[in-house]
């Protein structure tokens, strides 16, 4: 299981400063979608510039505007983006195919998504499904992403899982099979970030090692 | 009828070329959504700086984390600011409350909503219902705003209209009572915008009076 480490609500400096003290245990720093709105694709390039060799991406929240959108952040040194489920399909598919030209990757963000439309997502592979609740969702209704049922994931598709999440909820999301975890708040807001990093790193590898004893 | 200009997929120095050739004819000034997410808050101040007494709308698009975004766009000089209406009823609420602290108003983007969550948007009433079709949509099936129904807007709520619309699509809007034309590239592309522009206002004028005359 992949982490993402999502850095949101900070100026730049505090996200080089964060992902610099954990980036040797998470796998992808999220480049969230406040600093998107914020400081506009000079985020995505500093990130870059700074970590030429990490996956970065870019929460870009698409709902329209694909093509231009998703060439924005790939030229700025993005590999994945994210499009909303709750989009167009014409806006999501065009951003698969943009991806695919840059050799990038495409992650759907089901955030308050409805049934029917997880079923029209399925015809997309190739993607990554991101299950989310929301932080308005959280500080309003006390929600995370724990709550959330994964039962609706294709073959074909890799699952993320975004939203409150903690150490805590490692096994449980083992269990699921998800393969990137998102982790915000539980690391940034830590005392100390590059020790909560590395217990989420630990706990996961503890969870790998049990799951694969249990599947001998 | 208002006319609200929208600038996307240009650079700053265009962006600010065209609203000022244009700015007689037009109302409000609509930082698009390319231009937050390129030029980040920045795209807000410069325009706030260039013209310090036109209305200026943030296509901020928000989908979560609404506190902070809508607080980025109206510290910045936004007067108004848009939320998804696929977003979570929470982050819609949000959006209105921070907007009220601020004097400052929300338009809520219907792009893609569903028939329920209207009903559900119907409970919240001072905000601007934008009826939207995506320009992922106009260019992929050719539709534009005229094919949308307008009939669920309830009283209470501003009407704004986007997607593709040209003069000739003026008396349509007209007839349903619109409030505001979102207006993007039949004057941003036009060979002359700020003739384009003067003519949307001059067909709007004739249209408006033709209607008092009915009226009467």
């Amino acid at each position: 299981m992949k982490i993402q480490l999502a850095l949101d609500r900070v100026d730049m400096d505090e996200a080089i400063a964060i992902a610099s003290a954990v980036s040797d245990s998470v796998d992808w720093i999220e480049v969230g979608t406040s600093l998107v709105k914020e400081f506009g694709m000079q985020s995505i390039r500093t990130m870059r510039e700074v970590f030429p060799h990490k996956t970065i991406l870019a929460d870009m929240k698409t709902f329209d505007n694909a093509a231009y959108e998703m060439k924005l952040c790939f030229e700025a040194g993005a590999n994945v983006a994210t499009v909303m489920g709750a989009a167009p399909m014409a806006t999501i598919e065009l951003c698969k195919r943009v991806a695919d030209e840059y050799g990038a990757h495409v992650m759907i963000d089901l955030l308050n998504v409805s049934a029917d439309k997880v079923d029209e997502l399925r015809r997309l592979t190739g993607v990554t499904w991101c299950y989310h609740v929301s932080k308005d969702e959280q500080e309003g209704q006390g929600t995370s992403a724990v709550s959330l049922s994964l039962a609706t994931r294709p073959t074909g598709v890799r699952a993320a899982a975004a939203g409150g999440i903690t150490v805590d909820s490692i096994p449980h999301f083992s269990r699921l099979g998800v393969d990137i975890l998102v982790v915000g708040s539980a690391i940034t807001k830590a005392r100390d970030p590059r020790e909560a990093a590395r217990y989420f790193r630990e706990v996961i590898e503890e969870n790998a090692n049990e799951r694969e004893l249990v599947e001998r």
